[in-house]
């Protein structure tokens, strides 16, 4: 068995060795490569992932798996063999699940997707794109059909990013929340609004990085294995536990992304820097899952991030960095400020209170198209109307509205209920956290946060992918993945904020 | 034959394809990478250049290879086809001569030997660094021995970087040129000496940035499929024809180190951005070997950057961003300076009157050493006399003498001599180029380098890999690598500055 358990680490190894070659290719290709450089890139990533397909699918591996898990049986269900060994079936089942050609026609869909959605938003213009969407949902529909028997078709989309979660429960958990955050932002509506205009100011670009900058060291990020660079679509990347970057954007005229992106990026960071190095490079590298990973940026861009205990040490330095914007604006405005809810047309300038809206929306219209109860060419109509049914508005524009997001033309279904379960997760969490350590909130206001990510590092980073996300939540917070706690935070957040 | 023609063509690609995944991740490495990723990328690249080694080795290449060349006897031996056949066979042989053990074994000694040398370097201990270097000669008469029979011993070593080249040969152009070389110096050295102490003043980096930007944008370096980045050793790589990326380094107190090494990697850029892009991605891709790469990057530093219509152009504007420390300066004197001839113990700082002396002194200590007519311990007393001899200089520590350079601890004999090479073919060139372009110092004069960049694309860029060195030389000029114009270039360009 030893020998075995060491050709299989071997294997994963390489196997790992390559994918995190083929992530510093992906970061490059975003951060630093010269425009014409696109079309070499695109083969070397290729000859990448068709090395590492194959080596995720060879019979030897799965012969390997077959006789390791027949020879475990009688090892702790919890021990890390065991569990590296039910994580790389997994992986190696869904490799060997999926024909290399349908990969290929993904590839090559997608990519003609992508060029027909990105023309089509510009030109707001939904016919463009209703081809090609409709060719996505036939082929996650196919997908689909590579893991049958399912309960519901959606399961094998959504198990791609969150393992062992069903359509069901993510329902169940949705369709709890919605209401009521439909109601709380009722409410705010009709209380007296707050004032943000201050962030629309001219705010100097290097300030901006420096301080952003200086809170991750205090969170702390460190700058021996890893660094920060800009992009246009802000990322986390790592390669292995001892490098893992992030990147951010800048706007000169609103504080807001560059500040709160960069939090939200070391968020994830920070989960990736806590796996144990005894996962580097095998199966169990890596965060749990999607929902997980949200878990951690949000709670660091949000429940710190946008928290006033947070602000109460931060607030003096970003004033001093930045007189002639802030001089004038005392705190607890700053903090409403950015705390401000404002339901608005596009999901990635949402606020916390509306966020989660935007994303059952995705998540139903996903389930319809997916289940054939939406025509592809009724999309727009059912969004709009979705629209003006939970958040009260309703795009002017296709632009503006279906065709917001990249992720359905890169092939993605299933994917953004993990923003939303992240959210959920990250007070969850947090609650147990305040019982564990009482006074975190004295910590935070006098800038110190190793305490938060020591709790984090030894009750969620630490074990990479050894659980799957429900059974995570579950050992740490003593039940599955649940609303109502987060329903709670935005009621006492906002309802302080707001007076209600 | 087509369709094995294809085949060898869809080997290549693959080949090189990851090939330049490898060479982004050492780009990454000595530019980005934080300091603790260093073993997780070891991992990563080892485990391309295993698969690379097994794809440049697999028989069925081989057969393949055997194939084609006996189909294609009949084709012109100067097509393409021909000539990338004969260069992947080449490869072929060179990859299967030498055992995977073997290739090993050198990673592990090169490995332990890199600390020695540093360690030696810094504490002056040659001894420290002795067992390594003793092991390095050994291991590299063992890769000779893979390629007997052999003329000379330093053949096959010699032939990794200029392919064709023999010992005889280069022993023959350098004792030619040494006398004439060490009898200038001693000319100039009883000449009135050249001020440069204004270069040694403080120049702000990012000025220094921006006019080495402007230089080589007015050379012609496409900013679309390049970009220039800081590093400790300055270098250029390579991802294909689109993505030739320089670097550089910025000394604040010293204005050359900033000024001609991005003008001297700009050289190496534009020759692969010549290349024809018919041969990105197979085995004539890149430039033909490092002596005629060096012979571009020496053209564009030395004949170009360091000559006096260049500065007629640029040094006003070099003036106006430096108006404090140049602004006394006159364009002569200035010339003068960057000109000044100095032996000195260093040879990376060497001037172009002393360079060559470093080089060969280097070379014929390799060739004793591999003859073993030279035993490593006595390496630094044999340095010391050839310094004296040569150079009119003696090393005050071995730190400063035979441990200077990392090349021997990094396993390579036989690169050195390319450097020199490079300096002779750069004015052989140089002198073809005058007769086809006679009014080519006044388009220099008026800040023109198109006209250069066009002769050398057709001439010598377009070509990649498809002629051997002493071959392209020959088809250009019309002789063999020869040290002749060199000398001449020397004896007339410090005879007028220093008045002799």
């Amino acid at each position: 068995m030893k020998a075995k358990l060491e050709k299989l680490n071997e294997i994963g190894a390489e196997i790992s060795d390559l994918s995190y070659a083929a992530a510093v290719l992906g970061w490059d290709q975003q951060v630093n490569m010269p425009p014409m450089g696109a079309e070499g890139r695109g083969n070397q990533l290729a000859a990448l992932e068709r090395l590492i397909h194959l080596k995720l699918t060879t019979p030897e591996l799965g012969e390997l798996l077959e006789d390791l898990i027949a020879e475990t049986r009688d090892l702790d269900p919890d021990s890390d063999d065991v569990r590296m060994l039910k994580v790389s079936k997994r992986n190696y089942d869904q490799a060997v699940k999926v024909p290399p050609e349908f990969t290929a026609k993904v590839a090559k869909v997608t990519a003609m997707a992508f060029g027909a959605w990105h023309s089509a938003r510009q030109e707001n213009n939904f016919a463009k794109f209703q081809p090609y969407l409709q060719q996505i949902v036939e082929l996650n529909q196919q997908f689909a059909g590579f893991f049958a028997p399912y309960d519901h078709v959606y399961d094998p989309l959504l198990d791609r990013f969150e393992p062992g979660m069903k359509t069901a429960d993510v329902k169940a958990i949705f369709d709890a929340l919605r209401p009521q955050q439909v109601e709380l932002l009722q409410t705010i509506a009709d209380a007296p609004q707050v004032d943000n205009s201050f962030l629309f100011l001219h705010y100097d670009e290097h300030k901006q990085w420096d301080f952003g900058v200086d809170v991750i060291t205090h969170y702390g990020y460190d700058w021996m294995r890893g660094r920060q660079d800009k992009a246009p679509h802000p990322f986390t990347t790592n390669f292995g536990v001892n490098d893992v970057r992030i990147t951010t954007r800048v706007d000169p005229d609103f504080l807001n992304p560059a500040l709160f992106g960069t939090l939200h990026e070391c968020g994830h960071a920070l989960y990736e820097l806590g796996v144990s190095p005894a996962y580097d490079r095998n199966a169990l590298a890596g965060g749990a899952s999607l929902a997980i990973h949200e878990s951690q940026s949000r709670m660091y861009e949000n429940l710190v991030g946008r928290s006033l205990p947070f602000w109460e040490f931060f607030y003096p330095r970003l004033q001093a960095t930045f007189p002639q914007q802030l001089g004038n604006v005392d705190l607890h405005t700053f903090y409403k400020g950015i705390n401000q809810v404002k339901p608005s047309l596009i999901r990635v300038e949402a606020d916390e209170a509306t966020y989660n809206l935007h994303i059952m929306l995705r998540m139903e219209v996903e389930i319809a198209l997916m289940e054939g109860k939406l025509a592809v060419k009724d999309l727009p109509e059912v969004w709009n109307q979705k629209m003006q049914e939970y958040l009260g508005v309703t795009p002017h524009s296709d632009a503006d509205g279906v065709l917001q997001d990249v992720h359905w033309a890169g092939g993605m279904i299933g994917y953004f209920s993990t923003y939303a379960l992240g959210n959920l997760i990250s007070v969850q969490l947090w609650q147990k956290i305040l019982t564990e350590i009482p006074d975190l909130y004295d910590h935070i206001r006098a800038g110190k946060f190793e305490s938060l990510l020591d709790w984090l590092g030894s009750n969620i980073h630490i074990h990479g992918k050894k659980f799957e996300p429900q059974e995570l939540v579950q050992r740490v917070t003593g039940s599955k993945i649940d609303s109502a706690p987060y329903m709670q935070y935005l009621k006492d957040k906002f309802g302080q904020i707001y007076g209600i």
